[in-house]
């Protein structure tokens, strides 16, 4: 009952990538583009935030709390079906406190469910970070 | 090109349903058969945990440093194929830290993938789950 998909896993995990490096780059404009219009994001401290209205105002106050300094690493790529794919990345850094300059290393790693939306680009449709460390 | 599934939904909303009673029973038996035999678990504190060799003492290791209380919300299930599906989901309760009896406040959220196995039982395949509060 099982079919096999791979054509899209280079696109999937393209996706992931433009994500994670939209995101240390504080770029908001380039990490909504990584979202689809429904997409949610759940990540530490944070209950659920839906939808890119939500979104955008949500990481605008991240990175005005904490500037993120990490590189990223994909562990898996899996394409479920012709439309969803899932990623798992870890990343690693620092984050700096905006406030008072404290510089902490950090560890995170992610759960992405990607989407090929209609324009047939690929992107987050479900999104779940937690830190390690 | 997007096909629409829902005639699993009921039971991937059991499967998680099921590993969050489990796990919340900490009942170690239970939460192995929700997993799948290469499953990943993603949690605050703890790299990627793959396949249920790794998993199990995993589980056992945060029983004995925690106890938990939580009652669970499931906010979305979806079907993303014949043999994929999505589940978030949140949690709410009380953690005690049996070392020191201190009982705390505690909320998190979870992201399921949840696979369809070859013996027709949805099983957690893909597992992140981060600390709101």
């Amino acid at each position: 009952m099982t079919r096999s998909f791979d054509q899209d896993l280079p696109a999937i995990e393209a996706a992931a990538v433009a994500y994670l490096t939209a995101f240390v780059r504080a770029d908001i404009d380039a990490v909504m583009e990584t979202y689809a219009d429904d997409g949610v994001l759940m990540a530490p401290g944070i209950a659920a935030v839906a939808g890119k209205d939500n979104l955008r105002p949500t990481y605008v106050a991240v990175w005005q709390a904490v500037t993120f300094d990490m590189a990223y690493k994909i562990h898996e790529v899996l394409q479920t079906s012709e439309d969803w794919g899932l990623v798992r990345s870890s990343t690693e850094g620092t984050e700096t406190n905006n406030a008072t300059g404290e510089v902490t290393p950090a560890q995170y790693q992610e759960l992405f469910a990607i989407r090929k939306s209609d324009d047939g680009k690929w992107r987050l449709a479900r999104y779940c970070t937690c830190k390690i460390s």
